[in-house]
């Protein structure tokens, strides 16, 4: 047994993900024996992540390290900061803590998962302080996309790390609580070590607009309209599905919700008192098409345009109890910013104006929609409010890094007291001191139908040459006895050519192929696995200009 | 033989395709025994198009009417005005028109298709008229994004057409040359029954800005450059190269071009007097890495990030002559506006500020693109000079031609004075009056590799289920005599698990596919083809949440 002298430890923080990539925000603090996790989100898969339904943060360095962690801390109710929550829990077991409307989200989540029964711990934004080992989470108030959002001041041994995810300063929010400055600059005045915030409006001049403004242009649409009302805006957005129940209301319209993410969200914050209306407001799904045309307004899933979303399904037919009609109004009150979805809506969009509907969307400049994301002055704001030391950009990409840094040194901070991170990027805090200290090995873990991890860059490769190219199996028998081919090579293809009507371009394939080996003296298995893929590729190469992936099965008779 | 009593043809428009889709215009004039075809351009394959390389017209109508072809009408030097000629004069025999510039890019593409020699008629927009039968085609000069395109007027037994595709209203043009309002007053002063023209820019408010207002920020940015810089547009932008040279050559700069499509278009549009410089500006590329670097532009393909560009290759490594390091400028003047094209210009311009060099790009607030589509009041404009009876939107989707209808119908038009036009649409003039007449029955057809509309429903698919799932085969022999399993069954797959991670699980499945299939009183080649994919579908959707495409093959022994 040896003595070591105590050595004092230092404070590390670790972005696992979430500041390369916007989403699938995890962050790790870290002291001595204690350590807390800020968020746990999905990602989404980018374009060449074929078939991958989410990704998820890497969870190796939290689970080596299990022992120490003391609590997991949810900012907000986006899928991105919260929607990974039940992966982790199936690796580690600790108390997650939350507002109470992200708390109602989190455990309608973990019942999906199957963890019925687990409970979120609740914190009050406004005086309650979670002390979690060496670290004692403040809790403020933030104005965001979706009601209940905070920022958190993190008080450890080293000084307070400010952490704030997606905000923006809204004066006029729709539930009435703006950010939460007091709170926040009392926390800050007893100084801030470091602030990591959200990067992700660091390219977007000006300040950004209220919730409030869309108000004046949905009371136009909504007074205007002569028939049926679709709404459409993602489901965690309570405030606009508020709008939009008020105008509904004032202009003696009912509402029902439609599409299981949005009836989800719509109950659960409704039940935990974050939106608000008269019982007889509301009517069930299946009345909505037989109550007079200019009396219903349907609050619907399908703002990204989702091809199995209810709003697409209503405008081709496919919905049971739903029909947009000519002469319905549509109004898509969100932007379509994640990659591919603009593509979705403006398909949407167009068929839904060729069946006569009346349809207000993102392109029309009409006010329908506001970030949720601080833009250039709101960020300024922040960095004048909480005054930090260093600055660590988060929630954004490289040039949304860039453009923080960019700001922050503009406002006095030099250049090495902004640490730009990597997947898994550590910094270290001493003695009052900030730097950079290397990164924990990470990688995205992909989700695919019920396996985690195990989609990796063989099966993507393989996916992609086959959604480009499609594939062609050779069935190719051996005589065992004389090493000779058996019999007619069989060729099967999908995605490549269409079967039934080139069979004669196969059929010449499977000649070629008996031609080319069956002039050997002597073939094996090993030969014709080898071979078949470079004949076959030569020749349909030759033939159609493609590279279908060949797979050789040889079968020993 | 019967007399009948001479009927005055009608003249038809058909919308062959471009009214929809933005891309892939092509339309067809017609009256009794004379046609001509306006445009002749691809499309690009949307998202679920897989593997498919380029989108044409559909041509049945053309074909089944090729003895009336007289002419083809070019307007300008885009591939979705362009690109498929040479695919439509593999059909149909007929001469191709354009101004001098559009000829020649027509022409090298002409070469690329193996059509060596064929010429392309060249006219002067600001005096020919070109007699095709019974029309009488008159260009006139616009201004748009590419030097040289043109806008017709069609003077036709029943009046005057204005074909007025891609163009905005620029009065300070990098070529000096602005839309020529003399000539198509002048022709419209005849009077104007219809307009068909570009409705692309009808949600965008206001008036598109002149190239000229590039031309400040390039200086600055140029200016302020202290090593090599990179500047990327797309290449038929000849005018874009124009002025980034224009500034190279003051900054005592010399230029390189790097890119087979940029090469080619200016090198092009210099031969034929389109771009201006004096010989010593240019450098030859490999000299480009050993000049002094504050003495170099490189004017650089890839402005949509495309994986291929030299742009791409030269900031991860790949290219043979160039690099890009830490300290150079590289600026992406275009917008990526197809779709998927944001992801991959982020994800390169992410890269290139890993590196370390200066990135200009479209989310900076520069003002390094500007369209080269007329906005609202270029519309409106437009609408003015011409004043036609009766209007056609093209180029856009259903959203712009519904804007456009508007804007016509806010400037006294009825609603059915307007055309929105299906793909294959057609409008019927007659002693005056416009009326729609049904649709020719018309197709995407596919590009993929050599092969031309061979890709159809049942591919894209198959290749979409690839993409997203994965393949199974499963091999199983039966043995003639027995009508038994004869020797254990045999599972390849490919893109739906690692095969030598996962070679746990395709045992199993083998196993137990022999067991099911083994239990049978007796198997036949159909029963196997029919149970296996269900058999494997329903344990492999039970193990894995996946439903991989399964195809079974059978083998009698």
């Amino acid at each position: 047994m040896k003595f070591m002298a105590k050595k004092r430890p230092k404070l590390r923080f670790i972005a696992i993900s979430g500041t390369t990539d916007v989403t699938e925000n995890l962050y790790v603090y870290e002291y001595g024996n204690d350590m807390i996790v800020v968020d746990c989100g999905v990602g989404f898969p980018d374009a060449d992540m074929l078939g991958v339904d989410l990704v998820i943060p890497d969870f190796t360095y939290i689970r080596q390290n299990k022992n120490k962690l003391r609590g997991i801390v949810i900012t907000h109710g986006h899928e991105d900061h919260l929607g990974a929550v039940p992966f982790l829990l199936r690796e580690v077991d600790a108390p997650v803590f939350a507002t109470k409307l992200t708390a109602g989200f989190i455990e309608d989540k973990l019942v999906d998962y199957e963890f019925r029964g687990k409970k979120v711990n609740v914190f009050d934004p406004e005086k309650d302080t979670v002390d979690l080992g060496a670290f004692h989470v403040s809790p403020f108030r933030v104005s965001h996309s979706v009601p209940d959002a905070v920022g958190l001041c993190i008080n450890t041994p080293e000084g307070n790390i400010f952490h704030v995810p997606d905000y923006k300063f809204d004066w006029t929010p729709v539930d009435g609580r703006p950010f939460d400055i007091q709170r926040a600059v009392m926390l800050a005045s007893k100084g801030a070590l470091a602030l990591a915030s959200d990067s992700l409006g660091s390219t977007h001049p000006g300040h950004t607009e209220s919730e409030k403004k869309i108000e004046k242009i949905l009371d136009i649409i909504i007074n205007n309209a002569s028939q049926r009302i679709f709404f459409t805006t993602i489901s965690s957005n309570i405030s606009r599905m508020q709008q939009a129940i008020n105008i509904a209301a004032k202009t003696g319209r009912q509402v029902a919700f439609a599409g299981r993410s949005v009836e989800q969200k719509a109950k659960t914050a409704r039940d935990l008192g974050y939106l608000h209306y008269p019982n007889e407001i509301e009517i069930p799904l299946k009345k909505a098409m037989s109550k007079k045309k200019d009396e219903v307004m349907i609050i619907i899933s399908g703002s990204y345009g989702q091809s199995g979303s209810a709003l697409y399904r209503a405008s081709t037919g496919e919905h049971d109890l739903l029909e947009v009609e000519s002469g319905d109004t549509v109004i898509f009150s969100g932007d379509p910013a994640p990659p591919g979805t603009k593509a979705n809506v403006d398909t949407l969009v167009d068929h839904l104006l060729q069946i006569g509907a009346d349809v207000h969307y993102y392109d029309m400049q009409e006010d329908l929609h506001v970030s949720g994301h601080g833009s250039q002055e709101d960020i300024r704001l922040l960095f004048g409010l909480i005054r930090p030391k260093y600055f660590i950009p988060i929630g954004g990409t490289v040039r949304h890094m860039r453009g923080y840094s960019a700001m922050a040194q503009e406002m006095g901070a030099k250049a090495s007291d902004v640490f730009e991170l990597p997947p898994g990027g550590i910094v270290e805090f001493s003695n009052g001191v900030g730097q950079k200290a290397g990164a924990v090995s990470v990688h995205d873990v992909l989700v695919d139908g019920t396996e985690i991890g195990d989609v990796g860059k063989v099966v993507l490769r393989d996916r992609h040459i086959l959604s480009q190219e499609g594939i062609v199996v050779s069935i190719v028998q051996i005589a065992k006895s004389t090493n000779k081919l058996d019999g007619a090579v069989e060729i099967v293809s999908r995605g490549f050519v269409f079967e039934r009507k080139r069979k004669d371009l196969l059929n010449l394939a499977a000649k070629h192929l008996e031609k080319e080996l069956g002039g050997r003296k002597y073939v094996n298995q090993q030969m014709v696995r080898d071979e078949a893929p470079r004949i076959l590729g030569k020749f349909f190469f030759k033939e159609t200009g493609r590279q279908p992936m060949i797979v050789p099965v040889v079968i020993e008779t």
